[in-house]
């Protein structure tokens, strides 16, 4: 069996801890593990499999006699490293946005289209959080019945910003209850030049603005289901509109989403019944006991939780369901692990080009 | 100038402080207030205009020689009080939904519907506040395009599940911020039987639920905002579909409302000038600089705030916008005082049938 030499890029941000023990939990047979991470944070000691292994430096030669690349770190830091890691012949899945609406990425949630991953020419994107959970769940409909058309409200936790922001969140939270006044100096967004508290409040700004009205994170949403689902980013087939918000919530994102079927012969139980077959869902849908899906249970779990499904009253090709997964798990490490996963499974890790120049590292130990 | 004998009824909650605070700052000419509640507060002495008010035990006969009630009580409370008031000739304006779907009782927000007050047989009802701040913000866009149907998301602060709720939502984000287990007795709904926490959490559920999955608030705000727009609870020209959900903010709802137009010369420019100029709406949108309606912007304020007005990226007919407002006041206190002021100036508050038998009582001082 073919071992791996595993680098994790962002290794010691809220994600990059998340992809260490989604890592170690994984199926990936890992030979050798790098954590890379930025000048600062060199020399960290981490844990792995009960193993301590001390965060480098991440610099182009990292990525030397590295196969698989797990990559969290910002984008203009992707930007600039993954091509090197590519150069050098591994394959890396990447958790930022930098390469996700390049033709030549496939932009991948495995349960939705693993397919796409043979694409690849070294880097696979993980979509953005809020995408990701909502792909999860609409996939089975989408395949049983078809979609004409999804409209998502976001209901997003904090840590989506960062842990900064989820700090400063907290500490909002006790100023608040104290009575004293909030500080804010991140939140919504840490380079923009306004900034207001979240704790017990609401900002419907996620990134930057567009002069269309559209925030970044909405337009992700819309462009990135469109690339997921029907591989081209402005396709016309699957119409998307979306709103998202920032809630006082630590993690785990909340979906309200309305979608419109192609095939009428759709039902809420035959949606209830695909949901509760599909991979990486569970569906919690139980009004009548109270039982459906929020943040304090899908907090720290991998699947993407699934219920409230229901009829709209008054078309008979429309329904609505309630998403809520961990951000950081679905919508980031484990969704980024997964892929990764999937392309061993495949056989789609290249073999650097390298790999026998250099017999003395032993990639198939 | 008439002046009126006024009655509070639900005078000690958080809406009835409400009431009587909207009331003193109100156009409407007061002669004579009396404030009632339940036994258990009666003697309680409140303040209105400087002057110290006990609040009375309300029975029956507490609405005789009353002209006007505004009423915050429970739905079992109004359902026997205020028809004892009506028969003594009092012209009731109902926060609670007892009354709301009876095809006699107008359901008003005076900003969409003030002409169907003069349809009030006695009673006339003030919709639900999720329901009412959205009627706010669409009537301006309903009168100038027309609107076929509305799709809309809440956002719900724990005030709407009454005092109780909001201050066991405080305990719990203090217990949460302490790590300790957060004790949960109340929300999402006192009467059924599984609780949770709503701090750091968001909860699918407001009310109790119904065999088609949906919850009874979003009953209401499908069926009342047909009520109000159309005159018909079940009037089929505007297709309205809703999901409520719970967030852990203390007061002021948020809505993502998506909306389709029947004139598509609707533009989103031509949207935000009829906002602009709308009563009681106040518009902050200005994404460039991060101006948008907040909860914390709207807390303590009459006005329903508008924004993120945008069109829809593939449909020139749909169009998106985030609306904030005070659920304690436009709401319910400030939506009841202001139908009580249109009705006063209106004329239709009803003379009393005793007016003229019991002279002593001097209703036009």
């Amino acid at each position: 069996m073919r071992k791996y030499n595993v680098a994790i890029l962002g290794a010691t941000g809220a994600v990059g801890s998340r992809l260490i023990d989604q890592l170690a939990k994984s199926t990936i047979p890992v030979n050798h593990l790098e954590l890379l991470a930025s000048k600062k944070s060199a020399g960290k000691p981490l844990q792995f499999k009960g193993h301590t292994i001390k965060v480098q430096e991440a610099t182009p030669d990292s990525f030397n006699n590295i196969d698989l690349v797990l990559s969290s770190p910002s984008s203009d830091v992707a930007r600039k490293l993954l091509p090197e890691a590519v150069k050098r012949g591994a394959t890396c899945v990447d958790n930022s946005s930098a390469f996700r609406y390049d033709t030549n990425v496939p932009l991948v949630v495995p349960e939705c289209n693993a397919d796409a991953l043979k694409l690849h020419h070294g880097i696979v994107a993980n979509p953005n959080c809020s995408t990701t959970q909502m792909m999860a769940a609409l996939e089975p409909v989408r395949k049983a019945f078809g979609l004409k058309s999804i409209i998502v409200s976001t209901y997003q936790a904090a840590s989506g910003a960062g842990g900064a922001a989820l700090k400063e969140f907290f500490r909002q939270a006790q100023e608040y209850l104290d009575h004293k006044p909030m500080e804010h100096n991140i939140l919504p967004v840490g380079s923009q030049p306004k900034h207001y508290p979240l704790a017990f409040n609401l900002i419907p700004q996620i990134d930057r603005f567009f002069s269309n009205g559209y925030s970044r994170e909405e337009w992700k949403m819309i462009h990135e289901t469109k690339k997921i689902m029907l591989g081209d980013m402005n396709a016309p087939q699957i119409k998307v509109n979306a709103t998202c918000v920032r809630v006082p919530v630590p993690i785990a994102h909340g979906e309200t989403v309305y979608f419109k079927v192609a095939d009428k012969s759709a039902t809420a139980d035959k949606i209830k019944e695909l949901e509760k077959n599909a991979p990486g869902v569970t569906l919690l849908d139980d009004p009548a006991h109270q039982v459906y899906p929020m943040p304090h249970y899908a907090e720290g779990h991998r699947d993407t939780f699934v219920g409230r499904i229901r009829p709209d009253l008054e078309h008979d090709d429309i329904f609505d369901m309630w998403v809520v997964a961990d951000n950081l798990l679905k919508g980031a490490a484990w969704n980024t692990v997964e892929n990764g996963e999937e392309l061993v499974k495949r056989g789609l890790v290249r073999v650097p080009k390298d790999y026998y120049v250099k017999p003395g590292v032993n990639h198939q130990a």
